[in-house]
């Protein structure tokens, strides 16, 4: 993460803290007395890529600044199921307050790190790249891909700003691959290259005439995405191919092998279930 | 939702599109002209319940007030793959830029009220109540809440402000129960009911003693907990009981049917999959 | 104060400098080198219990970091009249900007401490607590609330949100007081203990069949008030009993010794007159 | 008001309502269906100024916009004990959950308006106008201030960067009465007149011979006050003459009738105690 | 401007007005009676390109709603010494006290499009563009590429994260043009094009190898420039070519005839002096 | 600059590497390692005063908190064509990231305190003071005062609150300059000068007899300018006077030699070309 996404991160933080403590945390300050010194850690339930140690540590320092965390582990790092990932001392007020926002982070991130890990060993040596969408959880954005670079997969554009993409609902209007794919060339071509998303053989030629950068494939099965790959390789070796829509785990393989160099994968960031971490405090 | 969540909701769809947006739909400014008027649907991909169509619909106005959405279903109604959920009649720019945004709210809001909604069915007839958990996506949990309502769960808490909750957290602190049960009931017994998790039979006793109003059984098998719910029904009628921890829909009514009154589920809104909602824009 | 409230309390005191000097002090910029030393006392200049100080430390020190106060008293102790409570070495510039802030909220609060100890005083021995209300100053709730504490009072619910009352705005749309009672039981039972103003005999009754917590007995004379206690306790001893409405710290031990366990006073936060505390500027 | 005060008072309300509301009223919300129509009065319980109105209104339609609200007097008119001020139509719900933070405003400034026409009837017919000070609530200064004109007094500078006021603070840190106002006239003069604080005849003759064009005689009876006005009445007949410190509605006449041209009284926004003013609210 | 541009526009003027008037534009407010209606006229001074009527507008309407502009003109147009821009009916307060801050807008936006005029027109037919740059006004840019616009220039990368340059200073760490294509190339190639400042022949050369998408030659003389140009169109006919640095109206036609097709002028937003604009308020 | 100017301007800093940074560096972030150390030199390229390198140091600053600057001038100092003004030592990214930034800050003050000091050095000895308006860039005004400080020139008020200045619009709409004039003594008089705009002989009669304390003669010759002066002062030795309008270098001194104390231009602040200031940034 950079200084604009870091920046971010601590006043969100504190507005997450602010969402689950609301008016205080009116249990633990009733029982447990300021300054009572405790320790805590957290340990992975299950085999998992860790994400989001960074992000947790900030939560218990937003809320007190003296809560010191010890990792036995680095973020995108693989742990086994009963791994102490890391260790805590602090004020037991402050851990146990800040318990829930930290593992809400820490799971959900090491949650999308481990699926897209899974993604990633699945197109092992084909040369292909597992890619995430936009179809994050909103608000997270950055997190998330973070999360999934950490799993080992890349990024693809941060928003709507920093790439072109010509969709179907674009082609749509417009009536044509080749006028919306000149248009936007004309428009942004001295900075950008063009991306267009294309669903048959006719479409492929079109866009490769109109000097479109990046053939985006979508929703076919494997063999039919092989075949329009294949009919775009003969006109051009430059343009970059790109699949996405219904893949999985299971079936990603093929898509790698039959010439996808990208790969988009929205369940990477919106089907990844939070990774089981738990975290018990004790006395010190 | 109320006023309060209301007024942060659209605050918040301010700064998801911003997230999506950034400095703009380059794409889409590039090669659309402004106020070419187009019409759109949102298409169910699988049998769901829906949520977040209002906000869905917020995420379009937000962007320009002039974008019309008519809904065949409201928000908590079950649909099958194939429904057409809404159609929306604007303008191509708008309706494109806004789509990610708004996608990921719908699909995700309906994941989470279709899960809810598959352990309610689990459990029908035996009176037991699914609510939510704290584990809920930071930033989102207003919305997140109102899913579960939609899918027949019920809200437990908000936040740690306005129930209180002894956890083993506590309970290893002070040194027993039986004093973080009394300390709390003696500071917060005016206004709140004390709910104590508890894991053994003495703990249970040692609950009921002390006057705690809640018994929170986690993390045990169904039989195990049947056990101490059976401890606990000998001391009290008036008390209720609570369970969480590894309930799965496969397992969930085998604890409704040992005593469980209020089931737990933090997979509701930490581990589910984003419902298959698709959308189309055609010309007008 | 918890976290929620410091962090809270330090934009505050930001926007509250900003409201008192605009765009500078310019008297004192004009006249004042900047970086002069000098120091300063806060004397009072009548017999008080002081609370704020720490606020007010935090207003100098907003100003500029380099400021140092010294207490000789600690928020919540009385001091008799002519009593030096802090002295500060400082800027002579900065001391002087920020006198009025730092002593608006000093003589405000400790005004609060010593009307409320005034209360408090008057009940001594009979078992009865001197409690806060709602009716603060709009934007100071958790420093009104915290000199309330300092001088003996105890908060009542902070808000609307985290403890039920059932008023008689709430039953006079209903119709009766069991409706209200049983409505909110039902919906907030769970976590919440639920209060309910009554004013009659029967109300009284009905309250307490309907399952209430805590009866709420206002606008009564004191001997009237007994007798309504009187009637609640031959039916519960569980029940808690509060009055408020036309309490004065002459007539308030008459309710105590009519069995009020609670008092609720609005006067503490909307009628304590500025406690007298001076502050003057020397040479070092 | 003006455009800047009005729009900061929207902003206040709404941070005013999360104060009291929090994450919603939870007991309105569990017992009273929405949209269930009501009406509601507000009563004054004693003779009062009536302040405080407008912003009242804006409480309830900044949660709802659909409350009306017919008010029977204007800010600024007297009415006697008994009188019904307002009434208002609307929402059960909403006109419950927004009254306390209505009645906060109304009755704190209608008690501001009332003890400000006390002080003003005290000196009527003596030419001297009764002043407020900065000694506000921190936050509510403008509303204050507006409270004070609405009483028949009048506004004193807004801040320390509308007005120029050299204090002893400032001579004891420069040594001397008269450096210190040469050196603000030398720097401020060009758009600003110099007040000054005197305490005694030498500073009086300095004051004058070094360009004052208003005095300040803080702290002293009304006799010795009344002998320093003298002898800066030989010396200058453009000079304005101002008092404060210690004035109270029993000797505020005394001051006046010893030359008083502007008496700045802090008890006006620092000792009033909030008007009885109730509020009833019945079903439609 | 587009949604983002706009929304951000409102929130800005409100700050801008803040910025000037204060507490109030005291004044005004002092002498003039509310709601006495008033017209004003603008006025060009000189022979300019109107820009930022709309947002001229907007200050007044930001104050007020229900001011009135009727332009005479649109934003873009070219108008000569004399004419009326436009003219507003309203409130005689309003427009005195918004005039200042419609006027900064007006004037400086007005001298920016005309500024890019005369540069444009001294490049007419030879197929060159003007471009801006990000030597903006901190916080006005968006503002500021509208008015480039206008005077018939083109925008250039928003900034920094919309657009891939490869400036001297990057080569200067990296030590070689073509280590710093190469690493932008495969990091940012997918979605984005390169370009690269050059400066000698050996940089023309190793840019166009490493794969460079546009070059950039700065801060050399026409004829310089020509034969850089010159050595480049040998390598490559796809390749951009840009200049920048000292160009002036009198010189930057020999650059657009050595082959500029981007000509980026900094003095476009940074050097050009507020259009000569006036505004007379009248009665009605 | 003040506690309150130098709080807004660490907040505008963060707000203008936003807008020039948007998500990020995208560039430097590719292609530079992070933590590689660099060093930078700011070069004066003309004779300018040098205005802005606190602020320019800020930017760096903000973007990471190791960034060292050692500056071999002062914010105030004149230094000649070539100067090195400062060196920085710090990392490479981050001095790429944050030079634009914080050179349109250093180039647009040094600009200023630039064009200012020549109209200063146009008057020297004639005790005319040179004074800035309220024609500044919207959203800088606090940074451009300063510069104008800088250059020598005086600051005349900040905004429409803090000083009385009746203008030609106020008297056209109030139909005479001895009413504006009394009316705003009237009102503002115990805190504030009054200035009064007039344009003929009989504007200043009236004016005088009405009390004013400043003559504002805009918008003439000299020599007309010489001959209002000159009738002004056969009736009051008191009364400043000032002109504007049309001033420049070229003809400031005959206005100050025909009696003019203070001496507006607005151009000291819209139409100040950016100093030209250069940054190099090279290994370590």
């Amino acid at each position: 993460m950079n200084w604009i996404d870091e920046g971010a991160l601590y006043s969100q933080i504190s507005l997450f803290l602010r969402e689950d403590l609301g008016r205080g945390d009116i249990t633990t300050q009733s029982i447990i007395a300021r300054n009572t010194r405790a320790r805590a850690r957290f340990v992975a339930g299950e085999n998992i890529i860790v994400a989001g140690l960074e992000a947790a540590e900030e939560v218990f320092l937003t809320l007190d600044s003296q809560q010191q965390l010890e990792a036995f582990v680095s973020d995108g790092e693989a742990v086994e199921a009963g791994k102490v990932i890391a260790r805590m001392i602090g004020f037991a007020d402050v851990l146990i307050s800040a318990e829930r926002v930290a593992l809400n982070l820490l799971q959900r991130l090491s949650g999308i790190a481990t699926l897209t890990n899974n993604y990633v060993k699945a197109v092992e040596g084909t040369g292909a790249q597992i890619t995430d969408t936009r179809a994050t959880t909103p608000g997270l954005r950055p997190l998330e891909r973070y999360a999934v670079e950490l799993g080992g997969g890349y990024n693809s554009r941060f928003g709507l700003d920093d790439g072109v993409v010509v969709t179907s609902h674009h082609i749509s209007i417009l009536g044509s691959v080749s006028s919306a794919v000149r248009s936007a060339k004309e428009k942004l071509g001295y900075l950008h290259k063009v991306a267009v998303q294309v669903s048959s053989e006719s479409d492929v030629r079109e866009a490769i005439e109109a000097g479109a950068d990046v053939l985006v494939i979508d929703d076919l099965s494997a063999e039919e995405f092989g075949r329009l790959t294949s009919i775009a390789r003969e006109r051009s070796n430059a343009i970059a191919i790109e699949c996405g829509g219904n893949i999985t785990v299971a079936n990603v393989r093929e898509y790698a092998e039959a010439g996808a160099q990208l790969i988009r994968v929205e369940a990477l960031t919106n089907a990844a279930p939070a990774a089981n971490i738990s975290f018990k405090v004790q006395p010190f």
